[in-house]
């Protein structure tokens, strides 16, 4: 991949110079954030959460999703979409989402396994659900042989990098809520949301009437933590109690909600996402240019999923790591992430750019829309 | 409590001078913990586990515990607890454990919710299980109306602080394997049994006939992250699959097992532990010739559990933080951490010694051992 | 509907001469099931399975299944199916089922939650797998991520009314067994397929490669009970405690193998599923006679599909009690059981030709199969 | 055992005449229950419970427990009380509950597994909970660490064969319910504790302040089916999902519920258990007075608990099936059922007197009571 040498830090295992596009989780920490967790360090503080971070955390995450928020930090994604679908379901509720949901094809059953929810996916154009998508699956109430639709997740941005505008958000939740359901999003990548749609959090979050988020970080920069941030919901003790049964009550609570206070409490969560997003549309801009390579889905985000012959996407996987989207249609994902550079994507660009020529085309013109 | 003012770090909300004895899990981050994370952080890595760090954890661990030992990096304890169990029992088995057990007690149910697996807990005099005491649930084999007891968990050290020797736990490894059954090990304080026993790891763990480990770095100075370690046992690809469904597969892996190197790697996991060790035992000569204060369990690792008059634990809270054990015995429990310090131990002392002349002695001479 | 007058029989409540077309367990119990109750009362015998009832099914199933076959009798069809995929799958397994299949969308999502099994559904043209659509879902073994596609359940005779032929489950159970996964069959409805393809239960069953089948005994005239039925699988001592935790174990088991007994050992079962067939088919014969009722899928065992104007369909429910299949496209359900008659075949048919001529034809000629 | 040869009926694989002491459900079915069952055949009825019967049901529960009492039939005992603490507890809940009681002891952890419940269990002299002994485990609410005791579950008449008074039932409602949790009463043998308090049910019940009642048919004569009773506690839409997702929700309800109204409406129900319950008082009273064995328990039931040396009981053994209690200490189980008469008992009586002339008195005189 690009770069120079290694350096020789004490301990590195790794070739820090090396950056690619399969995730953005691949990428580590921001510096904000190290120095963040060096910051909270030291001395004794109250465990589980009652320390000075997480209070403070409170404030920062009300300033940005209204006075009713309250935010309860987990350790993973998984761990935050599980609690928030719990605490919005009876026992017997089923949750409507995107066939294409995270939590139905990659949490490995842990909303049915964990918490007992049956999911009703629906198959979307574009990963985005929509009022009447959700129809497909609102139904039965009242039916006990019938799981119960009685919430609705969407996930924002989403796993194919589509963003729901506020007005989206509205009209679902609208039409969530007059049916009786609950909305949860999945906001793994809300702050790219955020940059995207150029508005604040709670534009298309609160005020849009989401009840419950599962608020990521470790995407934007974190080197672990995301929270579940309740919104205009009554979730009483629900979450107090069912974070801990479900094994993400941290310990030491206070280094997470540092984390995510340093986030929040600056611009740094923007700054990353909108980086991110912009090396993004780079990308776009630099492989739609490319004949054989056909731009897939909106570039709404950090990623960018696009058709190429296999052999060339395999001859380029020689130097940057990325991941097959649907390798029967020879679609690809990359994702961007703070870290990457403009160089990093002149790199990737130019590396198709020469696969292509090298593998030659070997499809008829306009067969590449195809693939 | 002890200490000068807190400095003025950017960011910092707490006061890195105050120390107390609640919990080893109140103390912060080791220096060279937050080395490691920052010597691994830079660059992409591959997310999930399929690092240089995670790998290197193998090497490092295999050192430790034997060359079949295989390591899966999780979030936290109560993960490690569940996942360990999990792939010990099948759906329908049960696992006896003392009724101490932090399994029992302080995890919400996460074994019976999260795993479906039924503890049967027996009673101890001082934490430990012996093979008499399992016996009295090791029973029942084949009856379908019966929970399976297929495994024995216990913990190292004990909740109460107390130490299994390598000779007691090859005796209820040999004994619960001879019943068909398999042994897990909860070690969330396996460092400071190491270091009280002055043995290696794999004295009282590999070579004793522990199956599966539960291996705690957070209470030994990590930031987060703790390891399921499986020993001479075919856990197949369970591991793998369940750590996920868990909720317990953290994306950055690297910086979970890059921790796990800098504690397991250099001396660093036997300092903390012997330091805290090593506290706590001052603690407890300096308590146990204050009269009114009686010791209640032998101190074999690093907590102290004594009894003393409620209104007196209640004065020395003004300035200490820590827990009741059982309050209406009126004993108490002050744990130690890497970071105590004598200063910190003499303030404890005196803060006990001058509470206790300041209520007068409540007690007739000789009660107070019964309080 | 259609008979005469209830008669007085001390403690009835209701009037036995009414029979309708919902289903086939709004039918009560054959005669000879009751005899077979009568039998086996009196006297005290082994609960929980150890008695001469349960014994003898043994033999009466190895007849039909094969030497390997074991019969685990259960209470009701959820019970049988959830008890079966869960024998067959790890806890981190999925299972890939049609989506209509009686597991996904009439359980309550009970496989999910009680067994903690994620359901893998597949869009289907008329209720039945195919190795092609089963090929949707079976990929992605070993990526953790991934709910593992380790079973694929089929119903037989589906819950759209047709029939899997010996060779298309045969085919099915290859490409499962090719892929390491295991294939569960529900027959709820297994006598009506045997019935229908003329050929014995094995034919489609253990030597079509089946693993674990669900045999229905309810809706083919029993008072309460179906079987877990094990064929060339090795469930070891899985189903035993299974069946105990998942609260399908009777006490006075006796009762449910006298009653499977019955219907096995003579020709009871093949007589009801025979008839019930044999009234279905007479049933769409009438129907598809009648302009403005489109009979929509194949009637391949003891039900009838048809569309035809929401207003003819609920003037017709006045006096006959039946189901919606998809209220949308005007598509219902008609039923046939073991005690349906000619008479009340002709008086549905009836019914529906008057309600049809009393609505009219709302629908310009031909338009009514797009119904 | 006692009686003439079996007879000839048809399809009857047991000696009619034989009949033990092992299990009130190694018993049969009353004829009067079959009866019912047969009156309540032929003719369609909605499945699922919306029938006459199941209407009828609830008029006779309400005449016994008071006009806010719903039933809900479900298959088993193991059913009732997972679906009863299913509706009291949140997700978080636990339940305290006798550590001899049936949940904790013989349904292989189903309120672990399938709903999530963990157990407290409590030691007591007699099988029975006191507000007292409660005490042991209710405390810690708000301590999300601690699975949250919000539930205590009773058994009426207890698994040890004692019986609750309505002075001691209401006074353990008035503390549980002062400390804002919910009181569950496993009524498996509820008919033979009216009977033995010679008051009707609701003395102990709904007046007494039980929330939610198991109440058990099998044991007193039915061919299976019990009933979750909701007393004046608000479940809202919870059981009617709940039964169908524990797989408890029987396709042919009529036949649960005219057996129900077949045991209620008439004083059959008082008949059969205070039938078992004299029985068993006449057997106590014919082994007490036997040199050697010793009643180890009160007889306010059905069941007799006596020691008797091993060689002994082993020889009764050959004659009379019956369980050992706790074979360490040479305690044994001998049930009576609806059906035991008099010879019988006199029966077992004479076997036991001989077998300990038989194998002589190997213990010292006085020794005995101390087996």
């Amino acid at each position: 991949m690009t770069g120079p040498k290694a350096s020789s830090l004490s301990g590195r295992l790794h070739n820090p110079a090396v950056r690619g596009f399969a995730s953005d989780n691949y990428a580590g920490v921001h510096p904000e954030i190290l120095e963040a967790i060096r910051a909270a360090n030291e001395g004794h503080v109250v465990a589980y959460g009652e320390d000075e971070y997480t209070a403070r955390l409170q404030e920062v995450v009300r300033d940005h999703f209204g006075p009713s928020a309250a935010a309860f930090p987990v350790f993973n994604g998984t761990g935050a979409n599980v609690l928030s679908l719990q605490t919005l379901l009876p026992r017997w509720g089923a949750a409507i989402c995107a066939d294409t949901a995270h939590i139905n094809t990659d949490e490995n059953g842990a909303p049915e396994r964990v918490a007992g929810i049956k999911l009703l996916p629906v198959a979307t154009p574009d990963g985005k659900l929509t009022p009447e998508l959700i129809d497909q699956e609102a139904w039965g109430w009242d039916d006990e042989h019938r799981a119960q639709p009685l919430a609705v997740s969407i996930t924002q941005t989403t796993e194919v990098g589509t963003c729901y505008t506020p007005g989206e958000v509205r009209r679902i939740a609208e039409h969530v809520h007059s049916l009786g359901m609950k909305l949860h999003m999945d906001g793994a990548r809300l702050a790219n949301a955020a940059a995207h749609l150029d508005v604040p959090f709670s534009a298309f979050t609160t005020e849009a009437g989401v009840d419950v988020l599962s608020f990521g970080g470790t995407k934007n920069g974190l080197l672990y933590g995301e929270a579940v941030i309740v919104l205009e919901y009554d979730a009483g003790q629900s979450i107090k109690h069912l974070r801990k049964m479900d094994m993400q009550l941290a310990s030491k609570m206070r280094f997470v909600s540092a984390q995510l206070i340093a986030l929040l409490e600056t611009d740094l969560w923007h700054r990353s996402a909108a980086h991110a997003n912009e090396m993004a549309a780079r990308l776009r801009q630099g492989v739609e240019a490319i004949a054989g390579v056909t731009v897939t889905r909106e570039t709404e985000s950090n990623g960018v999923f696009a058709s190429l012959p296999t052999e060339v996407a395999d001859l380029v996987r020689r130097d940057f790591r990325f991941y097959d989207w649907d390798r029967a249609s020879g679609e690809v994902r990359w994702m961007c992430s703070f870290d990457t550079t403009d160089a990093d994507v002149n790199a990737l660009v130019s590396a198709v750019r020469d696969a292509m020529s090298k593998v030659g085309s070997p499809l008829p013109a306009g067969a590449a829309v195809n693939l």
